[in-house]
């Protein structure tokens, strides 16, 4: 099962909850737009490839609910749901890359009726989720090069099926080194405020048999001081030209601790989160959620009421704690302005 | 209210229940010393400076327990009674040295009756627990030069009133900044996995009325990386003789990241937490606590069942990372082994 799918009985999106993970398993499905980008604001998907694909399929449903009757009515709809949708989320750049290139489509002079520009954007988004898939295997196959056998992987936050339509970034190197029968063991970040280490990563993991020990965040520190770490894999919503990685909060002290400790760290990252266009990774847009995720932990206080909290959902990890890069067109080393441009343009060529 | 204290009336010892707080205020009262130390075990109380206390009044607590006819009998109970307090918990060094300050009150030659030891067991402790605010409130003094106006702290763990027997280490130093009416503002590390941060110190800096925001622990790098924090206070559950820093898991990974941002990081300390006989602190025990911890949050699940997951309830921090020790004799500089040793002899020339 992938994590978002077009339901073409029915036409629909459907996505698995993953707020509900791993104690309900439901799948919610929608047909209006506008239900799409809440889903994706409240995080019942999350995972910067996740997102993208489901704002893809989210403009594919806007298609459908316009009653525009020509092409220029039905554009103007599309640019209306692409505000909406883009608007959900401000960091992961493959939400506006997914959008963009939905619009793209809609706006190809070779369409002479609305019907037609329905259904190409139906099939876009299926290949959009369909090459998601097919890139993260590609990931999984180049990262695993970087996984010995016996070694123990520290992993923030979630990157795996659920994180990406299926098999994941990050993740999906940890299922490739296993597949290849290495053995390896992970450390997993419970990931707070949302725990979707706690809940997800372990819940996949746990699916395939993979050797794993829960930690707390706090935790990651003492072991890797004390030895017991040999990489250190992340994902990423966003990472700018120079290789400045925007990831979940809480990756850039991994990455710290890492380099202080002489242990490689590598996010891997489809080349559709790279945003060559940004110089830095301090023009990248923080989002700051509300403060009930940090005073509630799965909806219950864990804090006296009344209380003022903060919660940016990322942080930026400067280029100078990144080791290297796994993208689906091979590991990028540095200098990142150079290699990661010429990796875009490779994945790009390739499309 | 003390955190822990010898009830008079009744000759037993009280404490405040901290695993319920801030949701219920529970004073728990006991009369056995197995049970005292069980308190200490299941960390109804917790904080290096008030697991001494406890500890201390558990002894007193054994000599009444005792029904030792003559002295060598009441000080082979107290021994085992020792060795029963000193199991309760490993890393904090507090624990033994309030112990064995108790040994060697019950061991003065001076007494001649059983009677005679364990009124002064009562009284050594109390003198331990008065102690414990005196030195607080010295090493607040200290301590808040270290502060200036408009300062923002980060703050990890509890080290208030309710981690000693009153006022608090890096805490008191925080609450005596603001005594002095300096304007300031806190950012509390939630400090999983047993969040004493969200529960305990945001309630003891909500009921004094400071300023903070409460933040996930993954959130404390972004702040720093971003000029948020101008200075990080912590505690310490064991101070090695060359100033490497055992306190709760989660601080190495800030003293790191605030070097690595040239920001100022100071454990507050009182010496009776430096263990001078200990070389380094890699040689201090790390205690590895229950994994229902971690799979838990305030007892309810937040993982999948049947998963395995690690839980060292302590990190160390090496010295080079520490740029100063607040102690009840002052702040403390490097090179650590000498100033430490000095530090320890002046406090104890002083008692």
């Amino acid at each position: 099962m992938r994590t978002v799918f077009w339901d073409y009985d029915i036409n629909k999106v459907k996505l698995i909850d993953q707020r509900l993970l791993p104690f309900e398993f439901i799948i919610s499905e929608f047909d209006d737009y506008h239900e799409v980008a809440r889903s994706i604001n409240e995080m019942y998907v999350r995972g910067a490839p996740a997102i993208g694909a489901t704002a893809a399929f989210g403009m594919a449903l806007a298609a459908r609910q316009s009653s525009a009757t020509n092409i220029v009515a039905l554009r103007s709809d599309l640019s209306t749901a692409a505000d909406v949708l883009n608007a959900a989320r401000p960091t992961a750049v493959n939400l506006s890359w997914a959008v963009n290139r939905q619009l793209k489509v809609a706006n190809d002079q070779a369409w002479t009726t609305n019907d037609q520009i329905r259904t190409a954007l139906i099939q876009n988004a299926q290949k959009i989720a369909d090459d998601d898939v097919e890139l993260n295997r590609r990931m999984g196959f180049y990262g695993a090069e970087l996984i010995s056998e016996g070694d123990t992987i520290l992993h923030h936050c979630n990157t795996g099926a659920l994180a990406t339509v299926d098999w994941g970034t990050a993740l999906g190197v940890i299922f490739a080194a296993h597949e290849q029968k290495k053995n390896i063991h992970v450390l997993v970040d419970e990931t707070r405020p949302r725990l979707q280490g706690a809940r997800l990563t372990a819940w996949e993991l746990q699916q395939r048999g993979i050797s794993f020990d829960l930690i707390a965040d706090n935790a990651a520190g003492h072991f890797m001081r004390t030895g017991e770490v040999n990489i250190v894999l992340v994902g990423s919503d966003r990472t700018a030209a120079n290789g400045d990685v925007a990831n979940k909060i809480g990756t850039y002290k991994l990455a710290v601790v890492a380099k202080e400790n002489g242990i490689p760290f590598y996010p891997v990252v489809p080349t559709s989160t790279i945003d060559i266009n940004l110089a830095h990774g301090d023009l990248i847009p923080i989002e700051e959620r509300p403060a009930a995720e940090v005073v509630n932990v799965l909806d219950r206080p864990i804090a006296p009421p009344g209380i003022s909290a903060r919660n940016p959902a990322f942080d930026v990890t400067p280029n100078r704690y990144v080791t290297g890069i796994v993208t689906e067109v091979g590991i990028v080393y540095p200098p990142y302005l150079k290699h990661l441009r010429e990796a875009v343009n490779r994945a790009q060529g390739k499309e």
